[in-house]
């Protein structure tokens, strides 16, 4: 079906994309989404969240089995490390959804990505989660993100593109976040 | 071993919490840490973070295997649903850090927490994403937490144990974080 693959760019059905955006162009109130999750605590610093149904396009919207994901913290902090800590959760999710914005918009602009990888650090200071001091923050006090990026695009373009993140919207209102973008030879 | 048995409340060991937080006040500096996350764009939608080693207690902290988490679009927004997108990583960061934060703070108060759920919903309107409009915040305009909690502790101690959480912190300075705690009987 050679018409079918002429509208993938970087993954993305082109043609699917630009439907939706003349919908929501159309009918605004069918952009109003709203995701959700449901968390137990298991023991100590080891709970669970279970990801299923959200709202979107006017309509709830079902997932058959809902994605169950687990928390926990290394020995450290007194867990026993079996899966991630909330702020490395934290930091995958910005990771994932500025490289989703990047491409995202990179293919609604017809330029094609190669390669993107990106490398993140937050730095915390421990005395604001266990109340030590009121003068330390209990978040990040800054984040970095650095991608390595292969593409014919502008260093310019790449760096608006994932400023789309709605991830990166929220964190980086409220916490200082430097983002690099490093290019490989394409 | 009943004298160990003794110094664990809610699955936290006690005496190595005291011990941690003797330390951390004789030696603040102790207290700085890094977390770190590596991510891959994979395809469209669909990327994987790598969480591997941090920086606490003045070292790097070697794991092993880094534990490797997946994010990925419902069809609705152009993927393929093989796992959970950007913003709800973002909840599930924000439920397992509040819920993780009032365990922690249960137990160092001596409080012990029965059972412990929470459900969470943010609001997201998909015109700033896509760029449809520049007076539509790209991120969540609201996030509600709902908690179900079983224990003796007051719901006024419950409420300030969770707002200790990092996560918590970076996101209600930038987003409007409703907290409801709902007690079922102990």
């Amino acid at each position: 079906m050679p018409e079918q693959t002429m509208t993938m760019l970087n993954g993305l059905d082109l043609e699917k994309m630009y439907q939706t955006v003349e919908k929501l162009k159309a009918e605004p109130s069918l952009a109003a989404c709203e995701f959700r999750a449901n968390n137990n605590w298991i023991s100590g610093g080891q709970n669970q969240s279970a990801i299923g149904d959200f709202y979107a396009a006017g309509a709830d919207q079902k997932r058959d089995t809902p994605f169950l994901m687990q928390a926990d913290e290394p020995p450290l902090l007194l867990g026993k490390d079996s899966a991630p800590n909330p702020v490395e959760h934290l930091l995958h999710a910005l990771a994932s959804c500025m490289t989703t914005s990047m491409i995202f918009h990179a293919s609604a602009n017809g330029a094609r990505i190669e390669s993107l990888r990106s490398r993140l650090a937050g730095s915390i200071d421990l005395q604001g989660f266990l109340g030590l001091s009121d003068s330390v923050r209990k978040g990040y006090q800054n984040i970095e993100v650095t991608f390595e990026v292969k593409t014919d695009a502008t260093t310019d373009e790449l760096a608006r593109w994932c400023s789309f993140s709605p991830v990166y919207d929220v964190i980086s209102r409220s916490v200082p976040v430097t983002v690099r973008i490093e290019r490989i030879d394409a």
